[in-house]
């Protein structure tokens, strides 16, 4: 094997073979192939993409880099959801409890913030106590004993994806579908799930800011699935605006729980309970939507929904008077309403900017090495087609530096949109795979 | 400025702006920037191309990343000649003398022999004595003194080209006309010269196999001159079959002192010929190219480019004795002569497998590391056209080691064909730009 003739062959469109692709993987994972090879053949394959026969052959080579996990101790089906990253995207926080209450076990490995969107990791860590970091075998053991476990990636999962991932954000080849979803799939994989349901995002404030693209990412990453026998479904779902409320991390753990009482926004709601009804028909807890649907309201209804939180915050160490009372999580010592400067209808509130802002206050990271304030955030108070009057509250800012509010003021601004003609509100989900 | 950006940009097929050029190339020269952010860079240009402006921003950046030099002091016009390299390719030190003795000043500076193409320093140096590497000031007190000095590139001329050159090797991304042409040219500026040749090999022992590449790659060099204001003209030449008879090393330089005596092949002395007319047409030392060619041939004649070579030798501490006799060169203790099979005529001499056979024997490398013989090589006894006998001895191999020489022979007798159809000799020349 020879590292520039596999570079030569994808350089030239040509597919790589199963062997290659593993010997190209398998030496990097190792570190005997140096970054300048692989910067150039990721930049091939951005180019060039992989096929279906690649594409599986890459996501095999990737997942055999470190260790798989093996939940067949657990009975009950084990059924993950990913999302690929939005702004104000909590679902996955009332989710688990609500899937994990009606008997199918959540094995959520989630991760971190970074740029404009938010991550579950650190929403999770703004609980007093509340580890993230389990090893195996606790992780193993909390999932037997709650059917839920709420945790960051262990790092002997697909070490493969962590340099890569690194090298393609300096690279410019992160915008890559087929190393997308290998990234993605490959970690997924090696939880070793009964099913998985993608959350694909779209528009604006999501990694793929067009329709057709996130449709292909669907489809490639559920033909991943598919060539390794996991039975994987995707919903795209709206971006173009932030989901919910809340944008941040400690007033995002707070508006999950409302949602988990029985409250929350619509469209949080609507899409918390269809990925849940896709989770429970891949998990065999359901015959079909509606009836997973009517289960996921019983669970919420009965309190089991939250009570399972209770229980998994517990089990991992936080501190569960939170989730009975979020008044005690982190707040921001100040608040800063953006009102309109006219009458009409709302016309634009831009996920991007948005994130962006939050970001600039503190509940983000520009950087992996940054450090998140889980105080601030931001709450946006409408949603594109609701009435507006001049002088109404749009977006209330909760802030804690003066600078960083400078900083994320303009953005809010530009952000929102008030017009004279109603705009349809975005249809919330745009489709699904398969 | 931002790597990953300028990365971005041309990977989308964005042309980048001069400043983004002359920053990246910078940061890499300084060491600033990492291999795998240039690796992915070059592949992204290596798919996407850079435009006329891009070429002469890259090639600046180039130029100023090291030293160049300036000949003012040398009254007469200076011109140099560029191969794209080839196998038998000597025509540098036959050309040299022969344009010097005219009057133009050709400060040469070449290469070494890499892959299956030979180069003109390591022929120089079968010469006992003889020094190729020549410092800056050295350099220039030879040129004002002989008019002629053939020699290797300073280390302190376009030092990014070689990071550069050794990163591509690495990575795929070789075989690009705009990264090809811009290395070329950037060393080639960086002599300060008023005129450069460029003899374009095309065929199958050449890097451009095919006509029309070898004409993208002469046009985009001359764009890259007409743009630095440095008048440039290319011939492309043939390279189906070896370049006169001999392949090797010390053997090349005998063959050049024949067409400094007024012998030689023909197609070795026409090529010769051809490119001095050129050079001298640059130099204002011709009105016309028959008066060039009257020049030259009155300069073979006359022996006064012989005794420039003789003078060039001792100036540069070799041994001015081998050149008025040959025999006094180094020479390999065997000989083997492979020998047609069959009669008819010869329809096949493939210059790629007679290059590599070469290599094979010794007189080549292929690695950088590696060091060559200068005794062994091949002698080509036929030319494709030519009538054969049954027996009739067509390649002469001159070895010192059987296990090389059993590496060569299913090469050369790969490389040759006979057959009962006399086809028709290639052209020697294939075109010409402007």
């Amino acid at each position: 094997m020879n590292a520039v003739e596999i570079i030569q062959r994808k350089r030239d469109g040509g597919p790589l073979s199963p062997q290659q692709i593993r010997w190209v993987i398998g030496e990097y994972a190792a570190d005997r192939l140096p970054d300048y090879q692989m910067a150039a053949l990721l930049m091939a394959v951005f180019k060039e993409g992989l096929d279906a026969e690649e594409l599986a052959a890459w996501v095999d080579a990737m997942l055999h880099s470190g260790d798989t996990l093996d939940f067949s101790h657990v009975a009950a089906p084990k059924i993950d959801k990913h999302s690929t990253g939005g702004v104000g995207d909590k679902v996955s926080l009332p989710l688990g409890p609500m899937v994990a209450a009606c008997g199918v076990a959540v094995p959520m490995m989630s991760g971190r913030g970074l740029g404009h969107t938010g991550g579950t990791l650190d929403k999770l860590e703004t609980i007093p106590g509340f580890r993230t970091a389990l090893d195996p075998p606790e992780f193993r053991a909390l999932l037997a004993r709650t059917g839920l476990v709420l945790a960051g990636q262990s790092e002997t999962l697909v070490p493969a994806d962590r340099r890569l991932y690194a090298l393609r954000d300096a690279t410019g080849t992160v915008e890559s579908i087929p190393l997308i979803s290998s990234s993605i799939m490959s970690k997924k994989l090696a939880e070793g799930l009964d099913g998985l349901v993608l959350d694909v995002k779209v528009g604006r404030g999501a990694f793929m800011k067009r329709l057709e693209d996130s449709r292909t990412l669907a489809e490639t990453m559920v033909g991943i699935g598919r060539s390794y026998g996991t039975p994987v479904r995707a919903v795209l779902t709206d971006m173009s605006q932030p989901l919910g409320r809340e944008v941040g991390n400690a007033c995002e753990v707070a508006e999950s729980v409302e949602v988990l009482r029985g409250g929350g926004p619509a469209d949080l709601v609507d899409v918390t309970y269809r990925l849940g009804e896709e989770m429970l028909l891949l998990g065999g807890a359901a015959a079909d939507r509606a009836e997973g649907r009517a289960r996921l309201e019983r669970a919420v209804a009965s309190g089991a929904a939250l009570e399972k939180l209770v229980e998994v915050v517990a089990a991992q160490g936080g501190d569960p008077r939170v989730i009975h009372d979020p008044s005690l999580l982190p707040s921001a010592p100040h608040r800063h309403e953006v009102a309109a400067a006219r009458g009409g209808f709302l016309t634009r509130c831009d996920a991007l900017d948005l994130g962006v802002a939050a970001t600039r206050l503190g509940a983000g990271r520009e950087r992996k090495e940054d450090t998140i304030d889980p105080r601030v955030g931001l709450r946006v108070l409408v949603k594109v087609g609701d009435p507006v009057e001049a002088g109404q509250p749009l977006v209330r800012l909760a802030w804690a530096d003066a600078a960083r509010l400078a900083e994320a003021l303009p953005l809010v601004e530009r952000a929102l949109e008030v017009g004279d003609e109603r705009s349809a509100p975005p249809p919330l989900v745009h489709g699904e795979v398969p």
